[in-house]
């Protein structure tokens, strides 16, 4: 499937990143919304009732209203998970979904909610950076033609492995008990360059100063020199690391007053960003990034959508 | 009537302000809502489509379903001016509306949208500061004695001169050329203290390095020392100024990232603060105000309205 380009991608399809959406469609920037509302927390919310305007309905009608709302004034959205992401040299923004479509985009806003996710595993936190990572594209490097685990079991584990590839060959997945969810083409891919898997459960990662094994459930111990974390889909953490975005001590996207990050072109709104975790909150930060990409892609220096 | 008490004050009926009442509602904060949905900039909004959740609605059908909203939560709502508000000793806010009722709180939220209003007299902005001011709670003791003119056709310029009266008796309300539109308790203290009304038109302010005079339509040129700007309602600055919050240099309420300004209790909200002039950038900076408002009442360091 050939790259599709748009003006700006949007990651997320919570209230945040529909908030943006709606701002951009409106004033005819080709926006493309990737996610799924069914993994916004709000999608919880049996009632809601401190969003003003749409006292006691749920989190789910609310989403759905919203996603309905920016279609109508032409965005387009994608019911999809998206495993990769980097910045070309043309300092356009690659995305990668898993059914492994490109898209292609001059801007770019996060607004995935979720900051990062661990998977409980004793030693996970003590080793993180010194053997233990979350993102391929940032620490894959120091990792050439040594022995590496992935702890995951969807997409997102798959294509950090294929990544990794580039790095070494030896290479393991473990799903730490958790059955693989992985879509056909990537596990056609992973199967053909040879990437084992494994479905044991990780009791402990051990080392000194630095990883130096992995002592599983059933008692063996595997030596490991770095193992990538990438447990279930990405987090907003992963895609900070993968652009080298600045993050607060929290894991939070560091954004401006008007929802800029730190690296040109992206910006990013809601839950990532840290702050009270609220649907007008959220909705809030969605409109300033979302106006914000609008000035940038226009070259405006004000600009209102006065309805 | 005896003054009341609540909780917190919220002063402006737009969507910062009924968003920040939902919050603290819920939270069992005894809220009171001064101002008028009419009064928003968003009810001269025919059909709105940028705000999530509730697209196509007019502005006064949001704000209605608003003001609704906080009121089933348990927000008092009153559709009244306020026409002066001040800090006691004791650290609590009274706030005063046109009706002469007496209101007090322990915090107070500004989200009235419009930060100032010119009467667009040639010679204002030239002598702001030097002889022209809007506040007198913050410079009418610069006038003891002397001859002063206050520039207003309602509420506000009635409460004004009646705060005068502390430093001179020499006062007089110009209504430049608009009909007088004061409740009837204020006029019949105006009438009582002498005070002076004319409703002839102001050409021009003149002075030197200071005021001087004002030079009529007519062509009678008036001598003044100090003139105060009263026009229309109380705007956000004329409320910063009197509590002596800070502004930035284009007047807006400056606030932190969780909606506080520099004076202790007092938060600010929506329009007033500056910015992206939308709904949701509103309604968001209201939830943080809010929210704040919550947290500082009960002590919390942390707070969620969790639906």
């Amino acid at each position: 499937m050939a790259e599709q380009t748009y003006d700006t991608i949007i990651i997320g399809m919570g209230m945040a990143g529909l908030s943006a959406a709606v701002f951009t469609a409106r004033a005819n920037i080709r926006t493309l919304v990737i996610g799924n509302p069914k993994e916004s927390q709000l999608a919880y919310a049996q009632v809601v009732g401190n969003y003003l305007g749409a006292d006691a309905k749920s989190g789910m009608e609310i989403l759905e209203m919203g996603k309905e709302q920016v279609e109508k004034y032409g965005a387009k959205t994608l019911l999809m998970e998206v495993v990769h992401l980097r910045k070309s040299d043309d300092n356009t923004f690659l995305v990668k979904t898993s059914n492994m479509d490109e898209f292609r985009a001059k801007t770019l806003i996060i607004a995935t909610g979720v900051v990062f996710r661990q998977a409980g595993i004793k030693g996970e936190k003590e080793f993180l950076g010194k053997g233990v990572h979350t993102c391929v594209a940032c620490d894959g490097i120091f990792y050439k033609g040594k022995k590496v685990f992935v702890v995951g079991n969807g997409n997102l584990a798959a294509e950090e492995s294929l990544q990794l590839l580039a790095f070494t060959k030896n290479l393991t997945i473990l799903s730490n008990g958790k059955e693989f969810e992985i879509a056909e083409n990537l596990k056609e891919r992973l199967s053909k360059e040879g990437v084992k898997t494994t479905k044991d459960k990780i009791a402990e990662i051990k080392g000194n100063k630095f990883v130096k094994s992995v002592l599983m459930k059933n008692g063996q111990e595997l030596p490991v020199d770095g193992i990538f974390m990438a447990m279930g889909t990405a987090t907003a953490l992963f895609f900070a690391q993968s652009l080298a975005i600045t993050t607060d001590k929290n894991g939070f996207i560091v954004i401006d007053g008007e929802g800029k990050t730190d690296v040109k072109g992206v910006y990013a709104a809601g839950g990532c960003t840290g702050g009270y975790e609220q649907i007008a909150k959220s909705a809030g930060e969605g409109c300033k990034a979302g106006i914000s990409v609008i000035r940038e892609l226009k070259g405006l220096t004000r600009y209102a959508d006065q309805t």
